[in-house]
């Protein structure tokens, strides 16, 4: 497999690079990135951070901007600090962590690797759609997974996400794009585990609601009002309005990030396991 | 392995009772049972069958009473309703549900066995207590795993465990207990999932406060703070300040009871695999 040479990125004069991972609880934050009259988690970090001494910090970058309500389970993000900030890096996750909410907490900190971004270094970004399936809904899973009272299909779902794995233009599944709407789909896959079934999602980007897109649409499969087949004239048909809902965000986890060789646009089909996926 | 003959509860005339299946998220609640100037898991139910016309009920009586922050994935109990209650059954849940907060849940209703009594009757009793076993706490366990930030040996704490099951008085682990103090503890095993750490406990009946001290107890020989011998010596001696401190309730599930045959007395050992165990 070829590779694009990797492009190199660079805090500014005086700044030093530091990349963190990061882990939130969805339900309190209106997403990842500040936005006026509304908590955001960026925002939430800044001040932790600005409570140690580092004012002279830029915003720091994130490897996805997740809705309101999704949660991470470990979003790699890089933030540029003063190079006279003073807290030692072994000792910044618990510093951190005493001033942030226990919705949000800092896993761990690093000087970042020369050259690298979080967002445009980012080769694969993986997510996990939570459903709980059962009759009834259950409240250690409220606002944690999506509750799905009828029966599923997991096969016909796994069916219908095997013709949607690879290169595809994807329009059928996002939701106001602006940008251009090819994407290569890396991992779409049902697990279900008694009552709590994961879809794993994995890409190297995504469009916007797309992972959403696309798990409404396989729910649809899954209950029978659409055939696994379909699936692939709706994704040929780019139309929006053939595909099912957006599922609530909620049952969403950014669940990690690689930052490996770039692939090269135009490969095509399932590029095999993309690793470690965490279970939760 | 002989058995006492069951004894037999019946609800008061003019009334049926139910045998429920109940979940809630312990964070909101000030345990199970009504009182003042808190909102407890009894009353909130009874609020919600009183709107849908069941005001006659007598108060729902659960396998274990647990405390303030204490979660339940599966608690049995029953609630003897009166005869002339018009809900049908197999829309109960569902009525409830719709009435119920989002931290609390009806998973399942029936017509109980012929003399079943949600807490004389129970068998069995099943706890899980999970660990976050990792430098930095995660916000995604707030409230629902303890933070372990060291490392932990869990082949010390299970050696240490496996001293701890069958019959014995558990006086050293108990907390104003005014009942006699010999139980027969049936499983205690720590199951290390990645970060994630679930700690088996299962008996006919605990005392009070007494998962949590076994807990405590535990966590100070993966701490290397107490040998896994000690902890018979702890046992013997019968002196709760000899034991490690009760782990908060946050970590503490009730994860589901059992009505068999009611075990006698005196049998001692580990009574086996005591069905199965929710992972979760």
């Amino acid at each position: 497999m070829d590779a694009d040479p990797p492009r190199l990125y660079a805090p500014p004069p005086g700044f030093t690079r530091l990349r963190l991972t990061v882990a939130w609880d969805g339900r309190d934050y209106a997403g990842w990135q500040e936005q006026r009259n509304a908590v955001s988690v960026q925002e939430t970090l800044q001040t932790a951070l600005h409570a140690l001494g580092g004012e002279g910090a830029l915003r720091p970058v994130s490897a996805g901007r997740t809705d309101a309500g999704v949660h991470a389970e470990a979003m790699p993000l890089h933030w540029d600090v003063p190079t006279t900030f003073r807290v030692p890096l072994v000792q910044l996750p618990r510093a951190l962590n005493a001033w942030l909410p226990a919705s949000v907490s800092v896993l761990s900190a690093e000087v970042a690797p020369a050259g690298f971004h979080a967002r445009f270094s980012c080769t694969e970004r993986r997510y996990v759609y939570r459903l709980w399936v059962a009759p009834q809904r259950h409240p250690l899973w409220a606002g944690r997974a999506l509750h799905v009272p009828g029966p599923l299909d997991a096969e016909a779902m796994n069916r219908a996400a095997q013709s949607l794995i690879g290169l595809h233009d994807f329009a059928a599944f996002a939701t106001r794009e602006d940008r251009q709407t090819v994407r290569d789909l890396l991992r779409l896959e049902v697990q279900p585990q008694g009552e709590l079934w994961d879809i794993h999602v994995a890409g190297e980007s995504f469009l916007r609601h797309m992972v959403r897109g696309l798990v409404g649409t396989l729910l649809l499969v899954g209950q029978g009002k659409l055939g696994a087949a379909e699936v692939e004239g709706i994704l040929a048909s780019r139309e929006r309005a053939r595909a099912g809902a957006n599922v609530p965000p909620g049952g969403l986890y950014f669940a990690g990030a690689e930052y490996g060789v770039r692939r090269v646009e135009g490969r095509s089909g399932n590029g095999g396991e993309p690793g470690t996926h965490r279970g939760r």
